[in-house]
């Protein structure tokens, strides 16, 4: 029988831009995930730090398998919000999510995301939003 | 003399990861902007619609050139928010950015990314974000 | 028959926070909302401006009510994110709200909210967030 | 010497409407602050639960207040996000919110509101913001 995170990583594994970006399913299951993202010299803005698109990537994913851990499969991300507190580089990115609160339809959750530069992470942005079921 | 959108596309330019994706500038300029990022399967998610990073990285930048128009160069993006009201499809992602408030410091800004699906656009997401100098 | 405003109004005067703070609902229909709230010295932080808390009340109402004209009665607004742009100070504020797109189970909104000094309007805020059916 | 607390006090009691709505400052500094509102008939709306607008006013104080133990005085709230995931009712709302990174210029803060109906305090909403210096 398949386990929550071997699941979880077959869905990842489908997701052709998440497999673009060579992300991976960390831990996942009892309402939290975590995604860890190698920073390549393609994932840069101008100023040589990991883009913001490539963080807001890292959170919402994040936050669709949060929510999905305790809403089930079959979930997206309907919004969320997004502060940057840091320029990101280094090696990896590290994103963590959790549910705050799950219903029946919905799920809030939060993610904080860290930015691994020699073994130290340092928080770049943290995120908030709601996970439904698609239709 | 460089016009604002050649200086605007030089920047984009300078942008790996939106090389990396293929993305456009249209227009820039007078508190607005305009990116259009063609969809590839390499954007997709699980369902073969593009992945919500990829249209957050679309509301992010755009967000940023619109508060740029504005600011000045050197601009970030601080935080935004983003409400997906519909799975994206089609040719090409086409974000429109303006600015609803410009201070000193910093633009408040807003953007509506649509899906171009033969011909027809669709608003598949709308953001929020406020855009500052970077330090 | 009662139509769409005066329906609106009956809802708003049932709101006994709403009839404290002597909130008005000026229009109601077609996806849109438009609330007037007098300015008293009751409402003003410790610089005398209108407190942010009065500011976020009126755009979660305005909210509420421009996605219920869309998606019928027994509302809630789900979440939303506001960004202020400016002190608001005057005779009363003003909150117009309209649906940028609806569903079946859900409308994503905007509202702008301003201070009218003068017979002039500045926008002091602006608003965006989901609502939903109440369960 | 006025500590913390009692210099949050004064602030907060120079709020009429904080004053109007009986908020009292529970506890202030170390990048915390947790503010405590009675609920009374008046701050409901028509299904006799707490007002959305005074859950969100206690969220955009509260973060203030925690925003300002970081940066100190003279802050303001520049935007929020905040989920509503339970009706609230009781005897008072409870909002803890603390500092999640802070900068020179700006502090990005979460905040937890509660709804403590007969010793028992439930979640009701969840919001991030960001605080920074007033012009």
């Amino acid at each position: 029988m398949e386990n929550m995170l071997e699941m979880g990583r077959r869905v990842l594994g489908s997701q052709p831009f998440s497999v673009l970006l060579g992300t991976e399913l960390v831990s996942f299951g009892d309402g939290a995930a975590e995604l860890k993202i190698p920073i390549t010299p393609q994932m840069t803005q101008q100023h040589g730090f990991v883009h913001g698109g490539v963080i807001s990537y890292a959170a919402d994913n994040a936050l669709t398998f949060a929510g999905g851990s305790a809403l089930g499969p079959g979930v997206v991300t309907s919004e969320f919000k997004i502060n940057y507190v840091r320029p990101a580089r280094g090696e990896f990115l590290v994103a963590r999510a959790t549910v705050v609160h799950a219903g029946a339809n919905q799920a809030v959750c939060r993610c904080d995301i860290y930015a691994s530069d020699g073994g130290i992470e340092r928080l770049c942005a943290t995120a908030q939003g709601t996970i439904v079921h698609a239709n």
